[in-house]
């Protein structure tokens, strides 16, 4: 039994995931979190007492944790670092054209749906991206600490953006483009900054 | 008469537009956009027969139709790439942060929204951003179409990617970010493509 609710709760979790990558923060209801888990709807609340709220920071934080993972995997690789920047940009074109293109970046959603009330949630969304620079920035050459973190930026800008075309299109290509220009970027002729 | 008429129209599309920033898609409804225009409740099915759509698609327009102008302006500004860039990417992070830092791109915003019944809006999002990159492209310095079409895509990448950042943080720096890394990428020595 008490297996069995910590799978409805994980469930929760998960279709609050899915449903904030393809709706945003809005378009993500109670009822069709209920409906998409497939878990018992009265166990909800006994979970999630914080309700919608609770359910988003929780889906936002899983969903952060994996791309960190994702940005851990490839900057890890053995490799030439423009050579990373593409497998990156490639891995995530394949899993956003493997969804259909209906699947964006939960924290991107999220942070352009965003209300004057929604400050807990802002500031999950903040230190997500945040996490993603302090994991990125180490693996960067520059000597310096600002140049390092500044392009871990500029690649989650580009992941973000990238996703924000991707949707429109419903297909992948701009994040292949921003891996192009990325690697160009720091291609080793370009390092002396 | 036909005047105020106009000028309610007008009012309905600029609310919808200024909430679709604030908001996404999903957030945007009919009461709010009536409330926040202060016109008259019913002569917006008047105006808008198709209701939320019609009126999404118009807001859509008008803010794509804006932002197309703001980079024709950067880039027929006499200068060299480097520095259209710069002021490019230093205008938005201004707008952002006179907006107080919640006031994504109503494309982004709604792009990140879409469901499977929206493929309009969609159409109308990837209409937006091609018209954009069409815009620009022409500007850039290399000799082939295709590099010209990929860098233009990148500059939309950023900057949509950067209002994410933005709006997670309520402040525009990662426009500056990636200003400067664009600007980096297209120094006269790396035009050799």
């Amino acid at each position: 039994m008490a297996k069995r609710s910590a799978a409805s709760r994980e469930r929760f979790v998960e279709a609050t995931e899915a449903l904030l990558r393809e709706r945003g923060l809005a378009g993500t209801g109670i009822q069709q979190v209920v409906a998409r888990s497939g878990a018992p709807t009265g166990s909800l609340y006994h979970f999630f007492p914080g309700g919608k709220s609770q359910l988003a920071v929780e889906a936002l934080r899983l969903h952060g944790a994996r791309i960190r993972e994702l940005l851990q995997a490839m900057f890890t690789t053995p490799g030439p670092l423009p050579e990373q920047l593409r497998a990156l940009f490639r891995t995530a074109a394949k899993g956003f054209d493997n969804a259909g293109g209906a699947k964006g970046c939960a924290i991107g959603a999220v942070a352009l749906d965003l209300g004057a009330d929604d400050d807990e949630i802002r500031g999950v969304c903040q230190e997500i991206f945040d996490g993603w620079i302090d994991e990125v920035a180490p693996h960067l050459p520059w000597a310096g600490e600002a140049a390092r973190r500044s392009f871990a930026e500029m690649i989650v800008v580009a992941l973000e953006g990238a996703f924000v075309l991707g949707r429109a299109r419903r297909q992948g290509e701009a994040f292949l483009t921003a891996g192009e220009w990325l690697a160009a970027a720091v291609e080793p002729s370009r390092r002396d900054r």
